[in-house]
């Protein structure tokens, strides 16, 4: 099963997606009925889905409009370098440990919404990743068990400004550029996906031609080894979300560098779990 | 004035401190009363302040349990080597541009909660810092206008796992261990303080001994302008928290290294903003 957050009247509200319809999940009264709001407080989205989907006529899914596929996670925890051949064109080596750095809500859209190409630097690069949603508590998770706390997956595009990323070793600052982290744009369940999404196909599009191209087996810190490495570290929590890293092909280390223009489309499509579309936006500042 | 966020009935609530005494914030019905979300909804906290001194006796502060001064904040955004002989003796030259990264909400505890020593390692590290609170929505800030963005300012103490920070050039991992961001005991309003609060003193004291002391006016990079450098990137929001370094004398820098152990105490001391005291306590995985 799989669910969107659509903006319904302006607010985000969580759907599921059946036969390119969106079915609205019922809602508490006072509570959110956001996706992520609903993933935090542990409701049963299969059961509301199938629900909802039994108790209405839905609405067509193509005139939606998406907001992030969570609106304000606990926290989007981001690795670089994740794909060797990535790593290799970057000139840095294999990692022996991931390189991890965060997101803030602020910096994520949804599915169809602008890309903001920002107005202090032209060096905007795309990044697809396969993005994982925790719904189950866990801390130092040990086996194949770690697998168990993820909801399920989505894809993501973690758009970076290359000249800021670079500006100290933190990459932080450049990943973090309003409307530069595209999330969505639906959530497919765990348990309708191989384990741990392996063997998926990722492919990166802009303006229509493939620059990225791998599988989610190239990873070299897979779902459960990151699950494990991370919550060493830090308790995880329902509404978390975790971005995979991206493979080879991205603008900076082209020859020349392909930079992200105005009006420019980019497409992140994971195999069985979805395509994010996202167009290029100047921003006048 | 001055603001807290303490737990009542294991709820977060936002309460203003007057003469060593809480008064609980009138609340919304359905709307937290947590501070970070009064904040982020745009509440007068000073007319509710005022209010709620002159209705009530108030609770004595002495027996308060302190919630993190923001339970959820939007961001933290955390600047590393702002103080030129700290990045000296860490072996790094004066930065020409801060050295940005997150924490994650799930990463903060309140003044008095304990600061967890992690099973996994035993390079525990403080950190005196001063924090601010953003109150008002700003990209694009230019000047001294920008600092009219800044609510109030707190304390934090930016507690570092070493060996995780330095597993990789990204700092995230080290700096986002559970129970290592304390902030607090109290939000002081911009109003009360210096402009930028400049000029205070900020001392670190592990176990009552001063091993940090220094002046916010040493800043390298001043509010004014982590305002300005910030908001060219990302818009800053009601209830966003920026983090502005640590001076020198940190532990890992120290011969032979001090490292924090099970029961020690750490205080983090800003002069007319406050004091914040945590207890180390053990992990056991």
């Amino acid at each position: 099963m799989q669910f969107s957050n659509v903006l319904i009247d302006g607010q985000a509200q969580a759907v599921a997606v059946h036969a390119h319809r969106h079915f609205p999940l019922r809602q508490s009264p006072h509570a959110s009925g956001e996706l992520g709001a609903r993933i935090a407080r542990g409701e049963d989205l299969r059961a509301l889905g199938n629900e909802a989907i039994r108790a209405a006529a839905g609405m067509d899914a193509a005139g939606a409009s998406f907001a992030p596929l969570l609106t304000n996670p606990g926290k989007v925890i981001c690795l670089g370098l994740n794909y060797i051949d990535h790593a290799k064109e970057g000139g840095r080596a294999r990692p022996d440990y991931p390189w991890f750095f965060l997101r803030a809500a602020s910096s994520l859209m949804g599915h169809g919404q602008s890309a903001l190409l920002p107005s202090v630097s032209t060096q905007y690069d795309f990044e697809a990743e396969l993005a994982l949603v925790i719904g189950k508590r866990g801390k130092h998770l040990k086996g194949e068990a770690a697998l168990d706390v993820v909801l399920g997956y989505s894809c993501f595009n973690d758009l970076s400004v290359r000249d800021f990323q670079k500006k100290t070793p933190q990459w932080t600052i450049g990943k973090n550029f309003d409307a530069s982290g595209a999330f969505g744009p639906s959530l497919v369940l765990a348990q309708d996906l191989p384990r741990g999404a392996k063997g998926l196909s990722i492919r990166c599009r802009v303006n229509g031609q493939t620059l990225q191209e791998a599988n989610t087996s190239d990873m070299i810190f897979g779902v459960q080894e990151t699950l494990e490495i991370l919550s060493a570290c830090m308790t995880l929590e329902p509404g978390d979300v975790i971005v995979m890293g991206t493979p080879s092909g991205v603008g900076f280390a082209r020859t020349p560098p392909l930079w992200l223009r105005h009006a420019d489309t980019v497409e992140v499509d994971i195999g069985s779990v979805g395509t994010l579309l996202n167009t290029v936006q100047q921003e006048v500042a």
